[in-house]
């Protein structure tokens, strides 16, 4: 395993000290792009080591798929010999990354003593207590005005998108402070909260402002897209989400399924124009209508042959296993997926970096390590001699 | 306007050819941090300027929103003159940040010729076809795995957290790429795929793995988290979102709605062990329904008061309306919004950075440009004379 990697951010160090989803994602992140991620694991590994899903062999899947292409050495992070082991990390690295900033030994106050032009990347929960992606949803507003309009419950989502959220802005905050230091050698204490993400995000995407200047919410609309055209149609053998944000979107929309003639006799019945976005998203209910008879009549993928030629945004909705069984070839066969080979799991398929280059990803899939597995040749680089470091195990410092 | 800020990315100057989401929000990003982001919009603007949700004014929330903090220039990027023009604005620019990166005169190749190191960030579709958020998350598996057990159809999420995670992958290639020119004085084109980055999130999570090696995909469990405890409980007047991840959480919660005896007699009957995540899960119908009534007897008012003082991870559920009704002191008082007076909308809450130092956001809300308002101010920038840009707007090249 090539730990420095050949990617852009080749030569940069980063020390992780990190569990769950956010801050992982950062160092996965780096790590992909060619920056050298250090986990400092504690004795027996974080909370999450365990978390679902888990590979039959018992192994978590989530945690080997957020930890790739980092090393990691165990430490006893409660004990003033581990404590300084991490310090001597922390002084050759650029930045520390973590989402336990308030641990004693761990706190920016504490590491910056080794390196006075640090760069310390806190995740945190929501201002002034714990929080999770789960709670930063519910805070922001998403899951009450997400599902069909009859819905009254909440819908949560599946994907944690805060924390993916949260970890790309750490990243992107590591990367701006690494610039900034450039400059000035002026080092940096940051911090992004996960319950801030969220809630910027609602405001970013203009939900917020349209709540209070409207004094109205954002209705539930399903499937639909706000303000313009989407649908989630049945086919014969399945559902295709099918948008249509554009003029042209739309009238190729029509001349596939034939319906131009008709669409224009109820423009002319109602007055309106189908052409303008927002009054296809105000009879929208009468152009599913009017398109589901041709959905319904075909199988997905004739559906998909008569759209392949036009500008019409469309995609089948597929399952977690269609995308690694029917999808596989075209998974293979693009920059992203390749099969890796991960200890205690066996070879599944594995995405590299999502940021490509000259049709390849910067940095392709590499294994997860075992807790603990570069533990001898980190402290070998911290220059301590195979007997200190056999000492350091047998006296439980690390493993 | 200080459109140069005075964050971590001062100096760094990147021209903006985006509509929509992901890519204005990479450049949101990058503005908010202290670059100088250019929007070179064509004449009359981009596709997604009138997008909901709108303001009483008519005004797209969503496009101000998306675009604060940034400069635009119209040109006519149809005409010979409008290119050269725009040459002349990415030669004395680090990167361009675009979506168009198929038009004429656009594209990296015909860039480059202007600045040999360019960086040029191309937020793409799915491979080898257009896509926007909603068709990437129908084929990523995720609306088939949202909503009840009982649910058949999709459920598409009203976030677009693809676009959003697109546009901070954007950002954070932009800064690998220039901290590697730094390096090496070598230029980058990268390109980021919406579904790319739907897939790979779904690989990262483990849940293209676990369908993989299972041969099971994930089941639809509702508000539930897969593999530890978490449920959205019904109180008197509305709905909490309530997570206990570790066995601290778990206890606290029992002890707090006095449930401790009652769910010990369980664990002997059934001879289980509630401290185990997967435990809790394997279980959740059963806990739900013995911590229900506790909700049910309570205002969520009420209920926070009782959690506050534990480690349970809570959060009630609150509408995009009660964020800024009932919780705008809380939003005053935390270091992200404030009142912005946005030009064509008025005055309302607003974002800065979620990434916060010492206790401050790292760039307050700075309101968007109307199309075209620094068109003068840059073309002086690039030399023209007052004559000359009269001239130039005359010719319709520019507005």
């Amino acid at each position: 395993m090539n730990h420095t990697g050949d990617g852009p951010l080749r030569g940069l160090r980063v020390i992780e000290l990190a569990s769950y989803i956010a801050a992982p994602l950062c160092g996965l992140t780096l790590a992909q792009l060619g920056a050298d991620v250090l986990r400092v694991d504690p004795l027996g590994g974080t909370p999450d080591r365990h978390r679902w899903p888990l590979a039959p062999s018992g192994a978590s899947l989530y945690w080997t798929g957020l930890n790739r292409g980092k090393r990691s050495i165990a430490l006893d992070l409660r004990a003033e010999q581990g404590r300084r082991l991490l310090a001597e990390l922390v002084a050759g690295a650029d930045a520390v990354l973590t989402n336990a900033g308030n641990r004693p030994g761990q706190r920016y106050e504490d590491l910056r003593a080794t390196r006075d032009d640090l760069i310390y990347i806190e995740v945190a929960g929501a201002r002034g207590r714990g929080s999770v992606d789960y709670t930063a949803d519910a805070a922001a507003g998403f899951p009450l005005a997400t599902g069909t309009p009859e819905t009254s419950e909440p819908t949560g989502h599946v994907l944690p998108a805060w924390d993916v959220a949260c970890g790309l802005y750490a990243a992107v905050g590591l990367l701006a402070a690494q610039h900034d230091r450039a400059a000035t050698g002026r080092g940096a204490h940051l911090v992004i909260g996960l319950d801030d993400v969220a809630l910027a995000t609602a405001g970013n995407l203009g939900y917020l402002a349209e709540a209070e200047l409207t004094g109205a919410g954002r209705p539930r609309v399903g499937n639909a897209v706000y303000g313009t055209y989407g649908h989630a149609f049945a086919t014969r053998d399945g559902h295709m989400m099918i948008v249509a944000l554009t003029a042209r979107h739309w009238n190729d929309l029509l001349a596939a399924t034939g319906l131009t003639v008709a669409a224009h006799a109820i423009e002319v019945a109602l007055g309106t124009d189908f052409t303008r976005e927002e009054e296809r998203f105000r009879h929208q209910g009468l152009l599913d209508a009017l398109l589901q008879p041709w959905f319904a009549a075909r199988s997905t993928t004739e559906a998909e042959a008569a759209l392949r030629p036009t500008s019409v945004l469309w995609s089948r909705f597929r399952t977690f296993r269609e995308i690694v069984t029917d999808g596989r070839d075209e998974l293979l066969a693009g920059p992203l997926f390749d099969v890796l080979d991960q200890p205690g799991v066996g070879p599944h398929l594995a995405p590299g970096s999502p940021i490509t280059g000259g049709g390849r990803t910067l940095g392709g899939p590499r294994p997860a390590p075992g807790l603990g597995d570069y533990t001898r040749e980190l402290l070998a680089e911290l220059g301590r001699s195979p007997a200190d470091i056999d000492q350091l195990i047998d006296s439980g410092t690390v493993a």
